[in-house]
């Protein structure tokens, strides 16, 4: 090895696919609360959470790639995909309340073994979003 | 709204998906540099990225569902996903530097018009990988 050691320290996107962006832009802003940063409306929604961004994107037209004037790289998932929020612990029964009141159905509830608490529900494309303490990881 | 005001502030997991989990744990720990948390070999395996979690799933298998011992919503993505790890500007003639050592073929680079840039290549499952410095989304 020439280059000095390097590694990756922070995730910068997390993307997940859906095809109904204006579903996925209501659920997300009214269930979870995220902040619009960008949206292309046939393309993607971008939302931007703390020092990340969570990416939207419609797998049937960011498969054909795109020209920003280089060409950028083609991707696009189908199925059901996974994100976890970090969620206090003492925010979790906040988290159901609002749930119920907005007639998300919660799919499981795990109280984890080695520490910590996820919430499961679905978003309209299907995809798993849980609600999750960062202790499950053992991060604070 | 009865319910106080909540919303969802960090990311703390984000997923791709691969069918060959030893070529995604060779990749993402001998690229970039990560550590690897956990792994259950036909299943997936975890990395940890500084406050985040970094899940890499085996699709056939998630697809499935898991009990621990409430059952998991299943979940499971075919085609490629993407991803972006936060570089900073004076790292990435580092990151170029490493990448043609190891023989990961660049795919495009990109300088944004708005401020930032990204440089994108693939994982052995196909899936975009981007390093890109925050100012790209107004981050730091």
């Amino acid at each position: 090895m020439t280059t000095p050691p390097i590694r990756a320290r922070r995730i910068l996107e997390t993307c997940i696919y859906a095809e109904d962006l204006e579903a996925a832009r209501e659920f997300y802003t009214r269930v979870l609360g995220l902040e619009v940063h960008a949206e292309q409306k046939s393309r993607h929604i971008f939302f931007r959470v703390g020092e990340g961004m969570f990416l939207v994107f419609k797998p049937s037209a960011t498969r054909a790639g795109m020209t920003v004037p280089v060409p950028l790289g083609s991707h696009g998932c189908t199925g059901e995909g996974h994100v976890a929020f970090a969620a206090e612990e003492d925010e979790l029964e906040i988290w159901r309340a609002r749930l119920a009141e907005l007639d998300v159905k919660i799919e499981s509830e795990v109280d984890w073994p080695q520490g910590g608490k996820s919430i499961y529900f679905r978003d309209p494309a299907g995809n798993s979003v849980e609600l999750a303490t960062p202790r499950l990881w053992g991060l604070e």
